[in-house]
């Protein structure tokens, strides 16, 4: 933990979870962190084991997947600096709903779950703010049943790669660069379509100037069009 | 509230949310609280609208319904009795995600939502088991998702179909029969299908013996080949 104790309360006093607290509690939090590197791949925690710990991302992205017995993986979202995630105990879960892995080098803090409950009782502000981001999450969950349910493929393709842009982008001459590694095999797999379809799709945008993509690169080079595509908002509060 | 006054604290002390409470914590519950009644078809809350109040469903069954834009509904849940809803403050919200409408005449009750910090920081066991509440709902939209992204049409149905019937039936001679008015378009609406392929399905599985169905009405009659359909708990978990 000597690493960590260089470490500034700069660096979680911003985070929304810890944004009302004192430099003396946010202190006591981080001593009481441990600080992990993930490297691309690696698991950071897996479906179905025992909560043990809950993480904070402060680096890095990370991708949420769910594996069904068929083994088809679905990934459920990305998580991007400043998130917390593996927070079960919020959802009064005992294992984790799925796992997590690094798209990129990741560096994490966490804590043993037993923490959470004094977290939540001792720490102004910190149980609102994780609630808002469960509530956050099942809103997520709750529009993607609906694209899912509702709209043509098209359209569920264009809402998710805008979506990652809003969330995680880099700004280049080509335009808003998705700023971590993406497959066509993953937009398959956040958009229950097949790799097929989304390489007929991203191959027409492609021509019709609205993205560019290489092996693990999505860069949106209009984004006006991709909102038209993607119908921005069909339900007013996405 | 005078009738109110005279309904037993058993009528809530079974429910989780309030199973660890002393009899004067739930006749102060009960105090606060309003009854009233919802007939067939009636919105109990209306999505987008401020969250003013929270539900305990006392009696009857409701359905939670998404509108998109363009003017599509999915059904997103069935609440049956005992279970509260319009929880907006447990997710940070402060609109209700979604509209709750009465299936069949439904007796709530409800409190201002002003109210629910105070049932956290006062009511032992009341926290955690609507964190739970919340915790079961995230799986289920995680489950859902995974189905329309990953199973095909006749699978979701008739997954669709378990769970309801799991959910709230009564035995009767033909077998299990759910248990609230549930016509085609509302499976149609559960399951992202087209109202045509919900009758197909539901035409076939007639001549198979394994449902039989009416106006409004659904009978499981072989609820072990509606699980073979359905081929239960592909996630290990639902």
């Amino acid at each position: 933990m000597s690493s960590l104790r260089s470490l500034d309360e700069n660096l979680i006093s911003h985070i929304p979870p810890f944004r009302k607290l004192e430099r003396v509690d946010i202190r006591e939090i981080l001593d009481a962190a441990t600080p992990k590197r993930f490297s691309a791949g690696q698991a950071i925690f897996e479906e179905h084991e025992p909560a043990e710990r809950f993480f904070l991302l402060l680096d890095g992205h990370v991708r949420v997947i769910r594996t069904t017995a068929a083994g088809d993986q679905v990934i459920a979202r990305h998580i991007v600096s400043g998130e917390l995630m593996g927070i079960a105990p919020a959802i009064g879960r005992t294992t984790y709903p799925a796992s997590a892995v690094a798209i990129d080098d990741c560096l994490v803090l966490f804590w043993p779950t037993n923490l959470w409950q004094t977290f939540v009782a001792k720490y102004d502000g910190f149980a609102t703010e994780t609630y808002k981001t469960v509530g956050e999450r099942i809103s997520e969950a709750n529009n993607h049943i609906l694209e899912l349910a509702t709209q043509q493929v098209e359209q569920r393709v264009a809402r998710a790669l805008l979506r990652l842009a809003i969330q995680s982008h880099r700004d280049t001459e080509e335009g808003m660069e998705i700023d971590f590694p993406l497959t066509r095999q993953n937009i398959s797999e956040m958009t229950g379509t097949t790799l097929y379809t989304v390489s007929r799709l991203l191959s027409a945008w492609e021509k019709q100037g609205i993205v560019t993509s290489g092996r693990k690169k999505v860069v949106v080079t209009d984004l006006g069009k991709l909102k038209t595509l993607a119908d921005l908002d069909p339900m007013g509060d996405s």
